[in-house]
């Protein structure tokens, strides 16, 4: 499809703002979902004029991940583009992930007599794992020639990066887990699958080492555990597949990440919503694609707390207007999954969608909610034709064909 | 997409139970679909709590015959796993196909001076033909190094399993129909296309002697014709798929036979309907997913017997509370195609299902039929899609992707 894409696409003036509401997607509590239930005019309004529909991000019955999800919506197959969980886990931390870094998800760990007593090192708290991970920081600079990047994470979770000194093939990741999965086993030696992977895993030997002789003296966190070997996987960029200067406004540091890897900027946003907004009115005129992320409405999901949820959504609507004053030429509104507050987790049901546009039906829709949406002109459809649709709508598409 | 599937199947102790009307769909007949004019009100309240939609067996356009249409049900695509003509008359006779086995349909003919004069040696009754094929049994027990099966059929039909002593390879098969297609031609030699294939043809040409030998008096069954030489394809279980220990609860011995396929269980169950749904009460603790197949639905479609299909829809209805007081986890109720009594056989048009999970819409169909289920939450979708959110309704897949 992108294949198809690029050869039709040219460029305008036009400006597209994609919102992505984390989560957005629920289900009926007491014969309502969060959507249903949550006050909301603006998005009433849009969806009664808008094209409506539900979107499907990888497939019926599949549950993304944030990973998925994001990619599906930027129009990037989830399945052909899979993102590491080194690199989910690094980006969500903050890290800067280039071409030239192996990504890992670490845990401390306890070990014993050369066998792992728990796996979690009895998830100490954030605050004294930070420290460990700070003294570790200070410690180890570089293993051969790689540098070597700490960021902390909650409880026993942390994120390495092995930073070479030039671009790594797809294939350097090709190491396993040492995590044995289980208690009262011995952690795995990291070893390679592949020629390019042999110096990272012997980097990663020498880093256990390394962490091990650190933490010695260490009661719980005495050891660490290396998982998702990843490298950052080549994709083709927003401007290279879809001629757009795109900017990624999102305050918490995974959004932003995954926005990174297809090529949008991604500048520093702190605050809540009203500040991303206020974001993108200050720099409307510098690109041409915003990716706006609004991330609470997720986690009060996650919570299985369902008026947190509405509450978030309703706080959105109410801000709605900042972001319609500007006029953008096409205007979506969506998730990235459902998070049905019922089910306090991420789940595989279809995600509502309102396409805000001059070249739509409209007028099937009383309101925004995963049910009215089912009454949409865009029916029930995989999440990667949103950007295309996006594309249309902004006259940013050729004509296929003579 | 199983694939995917496998890496993300966890096991739990959900139960899911699949009931196939086989032929369900319809077309209006005076204005009313099958559905619509049969009396439904447990289908119907089903359909107002559950997730509706309908489902196309292979691609828009497309009549599936019941291997296609069931193998889509069970999650496999119907296009790449190609059950052989041969397979499906072995399993519809009630036959047991094994991975030694080449099955063929065959007919009895009428020979003449080496010319076929009639490939159905007219139509010969029942009753005829399977004395006939009760002799050749007796007569014909090995021909080689394989075992010779017979199972008599209707009229001038009978299926042949060639038995050998160890598994074949999948090109086994590769030997064209003796079957000249017109009367009044030489039935055509067995020749392999395959060097897997060669003893087969030799056995087949041996086979073909031996039976015109025996053969000889009659008057009209006085030779054969062998069609659709087929090896057992290699399926992967649905154990090994989907992680589910699954049973097929069907009295017509070829859809037991295509589940066996996909490697569930296939006790005899005799009876009808309630006996059916005796047994799945009987062995609903041994199993963790159950296919229920009702047959006759299907045959009064394809006699154009549109009160004898609503009759008979009328009567699972009203069985259905005995499904119901089991409490599945998950229901799914739909068919494998659609058989219209309009149309007097299998027709392309999509089929409809409900789906009873605690994690669904509800709400948008006002009862069961194919107009309702238009404006359900499943949308028109592959019916590979079926299985994979029945697993996902069960809690039995992990979220892809971080």
């Amino acid at each position: 499809m992108q294949n198809l894409l690029k050869g039709l696409v040219q460029k305008n003036s036009t400006k597209i703002v994609l919102v992505v509401l984390d989560g957005l997607g629920g289900l009926p509590v007491n014969g309502k979902t969060e959507l249903e239930a949550a006050k909301t005019p603006n998005l009433d309004a849009l969806a009664r004029d808008g094209a409506c529909g539900l979107h499907v991000p990888v497939a019926y019955g599949i549950t993304p991940g944030s990973g998925p999800g994001h990619f599906s919506l930027f129009g990037y197959s989830p399945i052909e583009f899979q993102i590491g969980r080194g690199i989910l886990e690094a980006l969500g931390l903050g890290m800067d992930v280039r071409k030239t870094d192996i990504c890992l998800r670490c845990n401390y760990a306890t070990i014993k007599d050369g066998l792992i007593q728990d796996r979690r090192a009895g998830r100490i708290p954030t605050e004294q794992s930070s420290k460990i991970t700070a003294r570790l920081q200070s410690a180890i600079r570089k293993i051969d020639d790689a540098e070597i990047l700490f960021a902390p994470g909650m409880e026993h979770r942390f994120a390495v990066i092995f930073r070479f000194p030039e671009p790594l093939s797809s294939d350097a990741d090709a190491v396993n887990d040492t995590d044995p999965q289980k208690e009262g086993k011995a952690s795995l030696q990291p070893m390679a699958a592949a020629q390019a992977a042999e110096r990272v895993a012997r980097v990663a030997e020498k880093f256990v080492a390394a962490v091990a002789a650190e933490l010695k003296e260490e009661k719980q966190a005495n050891y660490l555990l290396l998982r998702g070997f990843s490298v950052m996987p080549h994709i083709p960029s927003f401007d290279e597949v879809y001629g757009l200067n795109a900017v990624a406004i999102a305050n918490y540091p995974m959004y932003g990440g995954l926005a990174k890897l297809v090529g949008m900027k991604t500048p520093h946003v702190p605050g809540g919503v009203p500040e991303e907004i206020a974001f993108l009115k200050a720099n409307y005129s510098s690109h041409d694609f915003f990716f706006v992320h609004v991330k609470k409405v997720d986690s009060y999901g996650e919570d299985g707390n369902f008026e947190g949820k509405c509450s978030r959504i309703e706080e959105f609507d109410a801000l709605l207007p900042r972001i319609l004053a500007l006029n953008p030429d096409v205007l979506v509104i969506t998730g990235d999954h459902s998070t049905p507050a019922l089910m306090m987790g991420h789940s595989w049901h279809p995600v509502p969608v309102v396409v805000k546009s001059p070249y739509v039906l409209g007028g099937l829709c009383s309101g925004f909610s995963e049910r009215e949406c089912t009454k949409g002109e865009l029916g029930i459809f995989p999440t990667v034709n949103l950007m295309p649709l996006a594309l249309a709508n902004a006259g940013r598409l050729k004509k296929f064909g003579a």
